[in-house]
């Protein structure tokens, strides 16, 4: 495997209400699962408020960073949705009534009977440049500029905007995990596993301590791109755990 | 209301298990809520991967924009637990076997005939010149050097220390919200609720679409640092909605 197979990605989420405690965030997570079952390595995330500095700022940081930036939130219809602004002020360029979707939400809310209010309108502005993300819940669709992917907040319609992305994104080797179940601690089980890291460099072994009200367990991961060398260091594992139970029966 | 009863803060969640998806995190949401109740506003948040780099970069992006920064993840006991190294290259001091860390893990290992193993040793370390934040849960301490407060990952150990964090800590005027529920989407409010806002420069009011899997409705959340001014916003948005409706039955 050869560093150009690793794509990253950074995730910036948009929205006081995440900040607040009010809306506990689900996106992160579906875009963690889909993006590394897809090869694409997420590296960073940010959750930034309503605030156009704020989105600026971090989106700046981030886009120069990485393959890809995903973010979510701030794209509806009421004043608090300046995700568009922020974009576009981030890549100098117009936030416009992109018109594809002025006449797909027209055509929409015509054939539903709905005032195509300024509020509404408000849905098809983007920066000035950008393409469609097409948005099979409510239509208002969201938006590609650069390398930056830009969504809804509700949870269905990120999700069914991520699954019109997916498709188009390059994509680098997958990362391929095994995961082992220690019934010893971390403590117990934290050298050897050093250990076994080092004997395995090319792979990332996590650790993660489970507590159950009265005493720790450990769940063991490896990850690799490469099967023979997540199965040789899988096997260690296995063995290091052997080793330390044989320990205690005698 | 000045402006010095503004306290702020921003979070870093650390673990690579949190960008992978196989930990969606819950201490995120948990902080939002208790700084939120304190007066502490939480302005950003960034998960990072256990990479010393990228810990050390975001700290020191944030440990001088805001009041506080809380951490989580990665000061266990295992070769991934590589919090203390980072945090205390930030802040470019020492990272010891803290002396009376060092004692208290001690004395429980040896009450409970458990072997103080190199592993084990490794949750004493933290920046030279820290503070403990204790652990009722599973004895190892956090940390406090500057304004960073370092906890663990574990969502339970991770509300202990908090909650022996919280009264330590300086705080503004809470900031008081209402919920208002409307049954009109947000293309039907979006106008009139940009007026109310317009009307009420020391609220912030949020609009959030909920969308059932067939239409959407809107809760509507004002939030302001004075009950009069909250009060005053609200009926407003009331009287708003009341409209709406009343334009709706005639």
């Amino acid at each position: 495997m050869t560093t150009d197979t690793i794509v990253t990605a950074a995730m910036l989420a948009i929205g006081d209400e995440l900040l607040s405690g009010r809306t506990k965030d689900k996106n992160i997570g579906h875009l963690a699962d889909l993006l590394t079952i897809s090869g694409i390595d997420l590296k960073e995330v940010r959750i930034v408020a309503d605030d156009e500095e704020a989105i600026v700022a971090a989106l700046n940081g981030l886009r120069g960073q990485y393959d890809y930036v995903f973010t979510s939130g701030g794209i509806g219809p009421t004043h608090d949705d300046i995700t568009a602004d922020a974009v576009s002020r981030a890549f100098g360029v117009e936030c416009i009534h992109d018109p594809d979707a002025m006449t797909l939400l027209g055509d929409m809310y015509a054939r539903r009977n709905m005032d195509f209010t300024e509020a509404r309108r408000r849905m098809a502005r983007m920066p000035n440049g950008s393409t469609h993300i097409p948005n099979a819940v409510s239509t208002a669709p969201g938006f590609v500029i650069g390398n930056v992917h830009v969504m809804a907040g509700v949870p269905q319609v990120f999700q069914a905007m991520l699954e019109a992305v997916l498709p188009t994104l390059k994509t680098g080797a997958t990362v391929l995990s095994r995961s082992v179940q220690s019934p010893f601690g971390e403590g117990d089980i934290g050298g050897p596993l050093g250990d076994v890291q080092k004997a395995h460099p090319q792979t990332s072994i996590g650790s993660y301590p489970k507590f159950d009200g009265t005493s720790f367990s450990t769940e063991l991961v490896i990850r690799a791109r490469d099967e023979t060398i997540l199965a040789a260091a899988e096997a260690d594992v296995r063995a290091m755990l052997e080793g330390i139970a044989a320990s205690r029966r005698t």
